[in-house]
């Protein structure tokens, strides 16, 4: 830690839970300690501190659990909303989406399945129409991925350019796990599926029995699971306890939760989940139906809306994810996108999964506007606001993947802009 | 699935929450099902169920929640000791722990710890002896990794050949979580750690006070953390919070937790977490000390211990570490060691992370002893229980890694044995 970036500390408190010590306290501090190195009773003691921490040393601690929780000290919390709920991106590390922070989208809540009643349906063009009990399920070989899930409503305040909004309240509607179960062509088998049979219907067993038609493409039958495990636990009921599809790369809801009932045939079904909702209307007026895969997108996490910054070091950071594969490339700019220059990505980069990135940035107490861009493997890069708009004009709800702009105040107050 | 496989369902009930079907049943059900298919209100009703279910589809669902729990029919717990609880390996999938399920070490409880008064100590031989918070090391550039966590002590009872018990019981003081914090190597540079700094002690502030000398080899500069996150959050309090030191692929309780000292020097520290205990006990009646890298090991976490099989089709499922790289071979066995066969891994397979193997297998409901077997980038080929016993004697507590074998009955019960 440098002298400079020790005097960002002495102003720093951003997101801060301590008041921070000042330069003199440090060395006053480590000074004092260097003597008592060698006995923890005074250990924690500091000068800038009123009263004396208790000293966990001199208490025993818990026992085991059979079950942990998280310290009373945190207490991130996904923003709940009528019918959805969105990850905390802001206070997340790493790619992982803890379960219980994962994002919740549905139609008439939450169902409460038994799973020992629970049955899968596999019928319609199959030569065995068959039933399955999750167990049944669970006797298959499996496998375990990790990949991102993504509302396609998310980030939809870009279309009509909402202000004042943070990084959850805007792309809080996507989330990471690894997913385990079946592959859906293992199914499909075991069920002798059709030469005939090109699309699916999936539906859900929740009260609005949601039901999407599913083509079934070579990276579907490549690539879909039923899955009943997330994060090397059950499901969560919010993600389709016992039982939910996963079309890794495609928007979140016609990775049908609650899935109760498979239907193989030769067209799309036209479900009014894919006629009256979930289309998106373009320039011309023409709904675009099945507009499937969630297009590459990336998002600075922090510094993000309605954080106070304070001049000095930052590490950049946000996460970066594309339905059609990896990332191949993000890209950040500190200058409103004058210039730009590449952020460390987490590895392993994985497809259709988030990617996180991460870029050193010296915040000199100025205006700034910073903002990141990513190009996955197929060589598609994120659009800037007015290019998708060009495209896709501003009647839609859903894709938006549009370039998100952060404008740091000189008082460092971060707000998100449109340019 | 096959009119074979079907028939082991009829008689399959390993871990099975739900009365399984009947073969005409299924085809009872099936048909009357494709006569209402497009009738959602009968779903799930079928006749070999005493009471007619609940139809979710007909009570909306529960709103969302801030935070979430798991489903209350899942109760997968850790096996709680006095001071320590172990992972339920049988229960899981794929590679990632849950944080609610991560094991647990600790020779005098979890302390709670306010993160706020938190603080570390880093001093010795450094020039810049410094004090941080954790806020102020949140504000470091970060890493996120994948890695395993073991306790040395994990499978002990493979020395003395206990009887009877379940892979959790036997196997389940190992987890494998994201973790996210800062470099070491960072920090160190930060207090400007002096030339002749070859190790380092690692104090914890919990009411044991644990303490643990570091070598620092360019294994540990090049990989060792200070985190603050695990799977995405915080880290739990079982595993550290607010901080705790990460030694990828070094037996877990060097791997320092509740951290809140670091102090650097020339020689070893010899505190009594390496004399008193956590040596190893050779033939020879010396005590081998700093035997820190955990070896390769495997186990098969299903079928295991305690578990009772019907013949038929199973994927043999299980996990593979190694505390020095990566994970290259996983073989088993299903004819007590006499032939191997390469197992399928999960991909992607990381360094010193759980890795996931699977193998399908069609059991004949003859007595049969099942075990696994891996071998790590480096070469090391995962020992015979009496292989290992030849070098290691019988003396030792910890870092045992001998092959696992499971007997299973001609009654399908299955226990582990020792050959």
């Amino acid at each position: 830690m440098s002298e400079e970036t020790l005097a960002d500390n002495e102003t720093s408190n951003r997101m801060s839970a301590s008041p921070s010590l000042k330069r003199r306290q440090f060395l006053a501090g480590g000074a004092s300690l260097l003597a008592i190195s060698a006995s923890s009773t005074l250990f924690g003691v500091s000068a800038d501190e009123p009263a004396k921490p208790i000293d966990p040393t001199r208490v025993p601690g818990v026992s085991p659990r059979p079950h942990g929780e998280r310290s009373p000290f945190e207490q991130q919390t996904r923003l709940v909303a009528n019918s959805s709920s969105t990850t905390p991106l802001q206070d997340l590390q790493g790619v992982i989406t803890p379960a219980s922070l994962h994002f919740e989208r549905h139609h008439n809540g939450v169902p409460a399945i038994d799973p020992s009643r629970h049955r899968l349906l596999v019928h319609g063009r199959v030569d065995r129409p068959m039933i399955f009990t999750v167990e049944e399920l669970k006797r298959f070989p499996s496998v375990s991925r990790m990949a991102f899930l993504e509302c396609s409503g998310n980030s939809r305040d870009g279309w009509d350019e909402a202000q004042d909004l943070t990084v959850q309240q805007l792309h809080g509607l996507t989330s990471t796990s690894e997913w385990t179960g079946i592959k859906l062509s293992t199914l499909l088998e075991a069920a002798e599926i059709q030469r005939e049979a090109t699309w699916m219907l999936a539906e859900g067993g929740d009260a609005a029995a949601l039901a999407r038609s599913v083509p079934l493409t070579d990276e579907v039958l490549n690539e879909a699971m039923v899955c009943y495990g997330q994060n090397g636990e059950a499901l969560r009921p919010e993600q389709g306890y016992p039982l939910r599809l996963l079309l890794p790369g495609f928007e979140g809801n016609i990775n049908v939760k609650w899935l109760r009932r498979l239907k193989l045939g030769s067209t799309p079904f036209m479900t009014r989940w894919e006629t009256a909702t979930y289309t998106d209307l373009m320039p011309d007026g023409k709904a675009y139906q099945f507009s499937l895969a969630m297009e590459a997108k990336s998002v600075i996490t922090r510094p993000s809306g309605q954080q106070q910054l304070r001049p000095g070091f930052h590490e950049i950071q946000g996460l970066a994810w594309s339905g059609r594969g990896r990332i191949a490339i993000v890209e950040v700019s500190v200058d409103a996108g004058r210039t730009w220059q590449a952020a460390r990505v987490q590895e392993p980069v994985l497809p259709k999964c988030h990617t996180r990135f991460r870029l050193p940035w010296r915040w000199d107490g100025q205006e700034a506007i910073i903002q990141s861009r990513c190009t996955d493997d197929t060589g598609y890069l994120q659009p800037s606001r007015d290019a998708l708009i060009k495209v896709r004009g501003t009647h839609s709800s859903y894709h938006y993947n549009g370039i998100q702009s952060w404008k740091i105040g000189r008082d460092g107050v971060v707000t998100n802009v449109y340019k």
